[in-house]
Order: structure tokens, then sequence, then C-alpha cells
């Protein structure tokens, strides 16, 4: 199943059972306002939803307006965000000639998780002195996790799929990543593609707890890079274990699997500037591709014969301008 | 005014006005069901709260069940933990030979903000193994703060102060740090003492956005220390303004201060067990102060005439022996 969330003036916003092919919905009705209140009662919730995609597949669906949809979950409890393509972590290293890793755990942070933007809302940043990047990520919704969940039992606790960009202030993360703290100035809100899938929806792409598809991005309509999601070095379900070892996870919340990258990134390029001029150091000594400017355009998609999460296609603009996200 | 939350079987639970010795207290009423409903719409909440606060000072209360208090934001959108006693991490560094922290602004990690622990709850942990530790800390509550709020506009929208215990598990949390990424498995729930207080409240120990009180920690009924909330090198409002500077921050936002600690540390003591550990291996070279283990009470106040935060009282415990948090 295929769930969205349209802009009904309240925080949540309203719950919507999408079509296959994205063009048409139906709101779930009274007793499931929001997704952040029906992944506490999920069972029920695909009860209910069932009849509803029934209706929506005989064409009783009401015409889907892209621009009303919010992120999934405009808002949520909990956002983790792995690291979990060792070959990102391997290029930051020798273009920065960092010491490695001195872990043989997933790599995790804490991140914003009151505010999640739409696939479409202009992104807003203080200055371009921060060297704005993005990060193209898959990621999962968990239901309600126990504290010490297994990697094997997590995958029945991952509900829902999701596909992020994962902003990135690249002038300020090194600095607040020395401090041994993670990042908060680093890591504004995220931006979430329209559509959250039941993982079935993915057929065979959904493998070992990855999504096996690639994860296209454009940046002012060119093409940046199309890595695939299955070179995760852990799974969500063990990112999931790992998180869950001394917490509860509620349910809501979000697991990211960190910017996609594959060791074929001259094949199939990166979904991040920072990967993409770590590749142009490592060759040449220095990188020549800019980070963003205002009024740059950024576009991420899952590549596939299907809609899938639908696109995140958005520009960044300056926080002082008045505009403001949603 | 003095605020709680009592347990009424919801989420969030029910919002209580508090009379000024702790013993009494009202239901705000049907249009404000809980604290994190009422952060929103604070100047509204105050004028209701006036009349409330008259009747509970008449002693037209009711009495008020300390063992149905929960944390009084059981759960909230953000919790931002700054480290802003430079004592603490000096003491760090010196016992462990680390390099001095490389940065001139406030240190900060984003922790985990879907559960906050009631002050009398057992503590759950997994095994002692994880070398189970408590930091004594003063917090707030912000409401909406907009993105590129500066420290004296962020004076105005500290709308609480809390009382609080960021639980540690110091085996896992230099690993966690080594990474960048801040802490996950190392930083379970945070306890919080049941009365929330509006900054008034304080008195003349509300100074410079800082908590001007000793906060009194006691193991197993003996002393660990007192040391006072004044010497913040950053007061709340400059850890709020640079939280803000890249994303806006949520109403229920809590900001806290980190582990309180004074230069005078021989006279009042620490409220942390790793940095009276620190101290021990800079004056013998060894450290003689466990961890805690199962069983084991911790008491935190703020040193007062008054009752002012109530108390943290409670014990850790394995969380596979069944018990729960609540």
């Amino acid at each position: 199943m295929r769930f969205a969330t349209r802009d009904n003036g309240t925080a949540d916003g309203e719950l919507l059972l999408v079509a296959s092919d994205g063009s048409s919905a139906l709101p779930l009705g009274p007793r499931w306002p929001s997704l952040l209140h029906a992944i506490t009662q999920w069972p029920e919730l695909m009860w209910d939803a069932a009849s509803v995609a029934e209706k929506v597949a005989r064409g009783e669906g009401e015409p889907l307006d892209p621009a009303s949809l919010r992120a999934p979950l405009p808002r949520t409890w909990q956002w983790l965000d792995g690291s979990a393509f060792p070959q990102h972590g391997e290029l930051m290293q020798k273009a920065f000639h960092l010491p490695p890793m001195e872990t043989d755990k997933p790599l995790m942070y804490q991140g914003l998780s009151h505010q999640f933007l739409s696939g479409h809302a202009d992104v807003p940043v203080p200055t371009e002195d921060d060297c704005i990047d993005f990060e193209g990520e898959f990621a999962v919704v968990t239901d309600d996790v126990p504290m010490g969940c297994t990697a094997s039992e997590a995958l029945g606790h991952i509900k829902l799929v999701l596909l992020l960009n994962d902003w990135s202030l690249r002038a300020v993360a090194p600095a607040e990543m020395k401090t041994g703290f993670g990042w908060i100035q680093a890591k504004p809100a995220c931006s979430v593609a329209p559509f959250a899938l039941t993982p079935d929806e993915l057929g065979d792409a959904w493998r070992d707890g990855r999504v096996c598809l690639p994860l296209r991005v454009e940046v002012n309509g060119a093409w940046f890079g199309h890595p695939n999601g299955e070179a995760m070095a852990y799974g969500f379900h063990e990112l999931i274990a790992h998180a869950s070892r001394t917490r509860a996870l509620c349910a809501g919340t979000i697991v990211g699997s960190g910017t996609v990258s594959n060791t074929n990134y001259d094949m199939v390029g990166s979904t991040c500037i920072s990967e993409r001029r770590a590749i142009e150091m490592i060759a040449t000594g220095e990188a020549s591709t800019g980070f963003l400017r205002f009024g740059d355009r950024v576009r991420m998609i899952a590549q596939s014969d299907t809609v899938l999460f639908g696109a995140i296609d958005q520009q960044v603009c300056a926080s002082s301008s008045g505009q403001t996200a949603e």
C-alpha cells in the first residue's frame, strides 16, 4: 500500500491512501486522521486501509494534487540516521586524510524530527557560505520496537519505506563532528518524497532489509548519480537492532540509510556533492564541483518502472528571504 | 507558576497547576489537556492558568499524589543537550588525555525525546557492564523559536525550567563519541523532576539565562555533590541561539545545560560519577568510585528553601527484569 499526507491545516496533516499510479487517492477517514496517529495502531489500520485500497483500485479515488502533499510524516518523535554505505566513508577518509572509523557497530546519529519538509517545499538556509549539500537516502518507519529487539525481529517492525533528502551544511559539519557530539547546525530539516510505501510495494527490490533500487539525483536538471541502495553494510533491520539496544523506539521512528554510495562510483556517481568533491580531490588534488547556490534545484527519485515514492524536486532559498518552508 | 503532569492513561498525561508547597494542585481543564499541547499557546495558557493559580493559592486544590506524576513532558519533539560547564570538559580531558575541544561554539547533541521518565520510575538498563551513570542538569522548555533567533530574543522564548537526570552509559559513550556522530546507545531516556517552573518562580536564582542554585545529588542516601548551575559558560538563551541558527525550534523543545560542574569541585563534588572518577584519576592515578549497580538509588534536588522542582529519586534496574519504565 501507498500512503501520503495532505495539507489540511493541522500539524500532522490528513492521511491518504494513494493509487499505484499516484494520480488518485482517498482519505482513510476520521478514525485515521494522520499517519503519525495511524502508525501506532498498524494492524487495525491495515484492516481499514484494505477496503479503501479496493475503492482506489476501482477508480473511485479523488484526483491527487501533488502540490497539496506534505511529507508523509510532517513531524515525528525520532529520526535516527545511519551511515551504512561504507564506500561513502572510505572516500571521505581518503580525500580528507581522516583516520578510519574505530567502530565495529553501525554509525548513527539522532537528528531533527519535529519538521520534515515536503518534496516540493523551498528549503531555507541562512547563507550560501554554509556550503549547502544534499544526501540522497532511503529510510524506514517503524512501529513500537521494544528495547533489546534483535535484527530478525526488527524486520517485522518496518512498516513503511521512504525516499529522503538529508540536507547538510558542509561548512559546519566537520567542526561539529570533531566535537564528538554529532550535528546540530549542520543538519537542518530533511525533505521527504510524497509517498510512503509498505515494503511489499517494492516487490523483489525489498531484500534483506534493503531497498535494492538506484536512487537517482539530478541537480538543475543534470544527472548527478544513481547508486543502488543494495550496498548497505547493515540492513535497516540491523540499524533498528543497534538503535534499540538501550532504548525502546516509539511508533513513527524514522531510521535512515545514510548517503547512498557504491564502489563503482565512476559509473554511477554520487548522491551528495561532498562525495563527488572527495572523488575529485582524490583524482586531481582539488574539488571542482561547487556546493549549491540559492535557486538551485535538486530532484531525487527511486529509478523504477513505476511511481514508487514519487519525486523530491525543490530549490534552496535564503531563510532571510521571508519564504517559509511550510 | 508551577506545572506538573498527572498520569491519566494518555500518552501526554494531564496538565496540573501545582501549589507553591507542592502538596495540592488543580487540572487546567479540557482546553489544556497536556503540557505538550499548552506550550504551543503560551499566552492563552497564562491567562487561564492565573485564575486556577488563585484557586490553588486559596487552598482549593486537590491533594497531590507524587506517585501519580509523570515527567512534565512525558515526550516531546526535540531534546537538545548542551555541555555548558567548562570545568567538566577540562576534567575529562585531563583524566583521559584528550585533546582540547576545537570549537568556539557551545557543545550540543540531539538526544532521545520520545520518552522522559518520571522522577520516581525505575530506570531500565540492559546490563551493569554498560557502566551506568547519571548527569545532573538544569534544562529549559521553549515555545516556537524562529530560525536565526538571537540570544537576547531567545530569553523570551524560555517558558519553563526543569531539573533533569541525563542517564549515561559510560562503557559505550567514548566509542560513540569517537565516531563524531554523537550518542545513541550511550544515552537512554532521561528522567525529569516532577515540577516545571516558570522562570519567575526562581526569583533571584534565575539570572542571565542560568539557574543559579546548587544541584544536589545523593547516591543511596549519601551526598555526592552540589555544584551550582551559575557556572555555565553559555546561558540557556545562548544555547537556544546556537541551536536555532539553521533550524526553527518547535514549541516543547527542551534544551539542557549538560552536567553541572564547578571549579571548586573539591568542595562541592560532582553531578556524575564519570567526573568524580576523572578527579580521582588525576589525583591518584586510578578511579575508586564505581558506576551504578542494579538497585542503586539516585536522588537529585535543587537546593533551596522551597520545593522548586521537587525531587528525582529512583533506582536503576535490569531491562530484562520485566519491569517497564512507565
